[in-house]
């Protein structure tokens, strides 16, 4: 699966921007799924099947599954998705980042051992440990430009030579790294001005867009600063305001009306 | 354990700035070990066992368990350290960095799961993702500042006000992040003259340098730069050098042999 076009399609035939991350808290699952076997991939199962026809794409974080060594119901996870809905692709949100040597680890992490579709990136140590990644024609890499979190200003706003950090990377994802044509980048919903900044900047790249929901973002001025020419162009998140809607025995359909009624929401202003 | 007493008590009682890195690579493994049932924990620990009164920490990088699903060989690692060794802490490389719900989760992978003394991490995302490692009072939080890696001066090296992005994250180290004094910095060998900057900015923060040995760092001018006023202040890493010094029966004796050399060369210029 080639992933860029995969998520093309899915905002053409599904008519859809949104992914739902899958960041299963063990403390946060209803009971009856907690005393089963696997509780997070069960947890998963249910509500990608209650989804499925909602979204572009799936996001777990990776770090919800290694804090307590669950990687196996991870790999279940990625496997169930890729079985049972094979146009929907995955994206490991795991930000990794490092020297040359290990990100070829990584990047086999990410895609030999759990045949995730695309990966996140955090551009810090710079080019080269990118490359490993970058290389790998048909996956998705997805570089952190400008996040959604309150500190994200401290170091990706410095100002050097006229221009924020943020769009330094946006620049160097536009013209020096997207060589093979999979690159994507990572901008909050919580920062709209930034959003329509790195846009203008990157016209061309899709963007990951968390920050929707339990974040506080805003839907309409997202989706309005960050869309390309076509109203497409985002992949919008949202993890726990879609995933714990409910706490009960209805959780699956709850996370199905939450995620329905933002896949409208953003529609709206598409 | 108490990271920063237990590597200083190691400097002292030792006399060994010493780090091994345990990166192991089954590629590298050398075949009869590469027989075994678990060959990444078998080679680890005959690694250790020639090499434990040498050092003052080891580090194992996690893309090395992670990319193969070797995770439980990392944990027996640790814990083989941990009830051999009591007295050298281990660092778990893996330059994580999220925000704050999900940078808890890996708070936990470090410290709670695998029993790390100490962890890397990457801050481009700022403050508020450092936050649930800081407050680990005893554990090491090794922030990256200048890294080893050719690619290093893309971001970390741009100028804001006057400073560069490195010595912005240098002087934040010391004065906003150290609040529980448990901060160290990477620097890498590679670059001795930003090792000389940063130990102005920061005197009082240890260093984790990596750069010596495969990628080339001088130690001499590594261990003059970096080192603070006692003549220590540094934890010098090194991998491949060692770990892979033979690829025979004898790597273990050849791995003692370039370790007792490495530490020797750098007491030489403390």
């Amino acid at each position: 699966m080639n992933f860029i076009n995969a998520i093309e399609a899915a905002w053409e035939k599904k008519n859809t921007l949104l992914c739902v991350g899958l960041d299963p808290d063990l403390n946060k699952i209803p009971p009856h799924i907690r005393k089963m076997d696997a509780p997070v991939f069960e947890f998963n199962k249910a509500i990608i099947d209650s989804t499925s026809d909602l979204v572009c794409a799936y996001k777990p974080q990776i770090a919800y599954y290694s804090a307590s060594g669950s990687e196996g119901e991870l790999e279940m996870t990625i496997e169930y998705i890729h079985r049972n809905y094979p146009a929907i692709p995955v994206i490991l949100d795991s930000k990794r980042g490092d020297i040359g040597s290990t990100a070829n680890m990584y990047a086999m992490e990410a895609f030999d051992r759990y045949h995730a579709d695309a990966v996140t990136l955090n551009p810090y140590m710079g080019s080269d440990t990118l490359e490993p990644f970058l290389n790998r024609e048909e996956k998705g890499i997805i570089i952190l430009c400008r996040t959604s979190n309150p500190g994200a200003k401290e170091i990706q706003d410095l100002e050097s030579n006229g221009k924020k950090i943020y769009g330094i990377i946006a620049e160097k994802a536009s013209k020096q790294w997207n060589y093979n044509g999979n690159v994507l980048l990572v901008v909050g919903a919580t920062y709209p001005q930034e959003l329509s900044e790195i846009r203008a900047i990157a016209p061309d790249i899709p963007f990951l867009v968390p920050g929707i929901g339990a974040q506080g973002g805003d839907v309409e001025k997202a989706v309005i600063n960050g869309r390309n020419l076509n109203g497409t162009g985002m992949i919008i998140n949202s993890s726990r305001a879609i995933i714990y809607a409910s706490s009960g025995n209805d959780f699956a359909q709850a996370a199905r009306t939450a995620a329905m009624g933002l896949r409208d929401e953003i529609n709206l202003y598409r």
